[in-house]
């Protein structure tokens, strides 16, 4: 990754990542399927695959949660090793409907990871970047006290035609009261 | 907004907004139509109504660009005053296809104002979200070096069955070469 040199000459105060608006025009980043920016220091995706290590890279990530019960494969894990980045893996299976069962208690577990700041920036991540991945996150929102619609919205544009109604009524339903007395890190807290 | 008394004895390092994760069911806070996190300090949305006021509060925005060329909306004049935000406007028509003539110096212009982390934390807002605000989201994705079709993918996310290919063109060819000095605060840069 090449860091412009005039860069230097404009940079203001806080710290920025190498490379950034500075590089040559097919020196492309290809982030992971469905990747967004949940909150400041997470993010969300489909698996990654081999092309987008670049574009991890470029986040500087702490940790990566994967919400897939399987094997991690060998490129990712060396990737996240070569990197420093720490794996937390909570596996759920990735059913169809009628059959979906996400189990309140793993959520519970993989929401504590990403409510500490000490693995930030993490990635979360399961397959597709829908399901159990949208699951965790709307748990979240609920915790940050989002309206359920607007959680239900967001579940959906990343769900789309996908979206299931069990998902969205296992975060309705889920029980936050014990996660109450966990801090939240937000988006502009840093300023 | 209420801060829970439980929140003292567990905060990490690090500073929190108020109220965060600890407030009753009760007291939701609803975002904007359409509302994300963009990047660290950036993020998006369609019109705020004053129902979105207390969730904005929550963001301590520094200052909001409005893409749309209506004289401001008289409460949420009101709002930004009374919280010391600045509102930066670019009147872009929002016109129905095949008339659509998103104008690439107003971009350029609304781009400088979200690269410049003094404006931060910023909204960026446009009418639903999807459009103008999906432009100029899609070019600040270019000078993040986004390939393509990643750029394209988030656009239709928000814009969904109003997605525009004339849109997705002028992302496409929007000149990033005059912004490229321009430092990039990401998401994780901060840690």
């Amino acid at each position: 990754m090449k860091l412009d040199s005039t860069n230097g000459d404009t940079k203001p105060s806080g710290s920025f990542t190498e490379g950034g608006g500075a590089a040559d025009d097919d020196d492309v980043l290809v982030p992971p399927l469905n990747f967004a920016v949940v909150d400041n220091g997470i993010f969300r995706s489909g698996f990654p695959e081999p092309a987008n290590f670049g574009f991890l890279k470029s986040l500087h990530l702490r940790s990566v949660i994967c919400l897939c019960p399987e094997p991690y494969p060998e490129p990712n894990s060396e990737f996240l090793k070569s990197h420093g980045i720490r794996l937390f893996q909570f596996g759920i299976d990735g059913c169809k409907e009628p059959f979906v069962n996400i189990p309140e208690d793993t959520i519970r577990e993989a929401l504590k990871v990403v409510l500490d700041v000490r693995n930030h920036p993490v990635l979360i991540h399961c397959k597709r970047g829908k399901h159990r991945t949208g699951c965790l996150v709307g748990c979240l929102r609920r915790l940050q006290r989002w309206c359920l619609s607007s959680v239900f919205d967001e579940y959906q544009r990343f769900a789309a035609a996908k979206a299931r109604v069990s998902d969205q009524r296992f975060i309705e339903l889920f029980d936050i009261s014990c996660l109450k007395h966990y801090p939240l890190s937000f988006s502009c807290s840093r300023k």
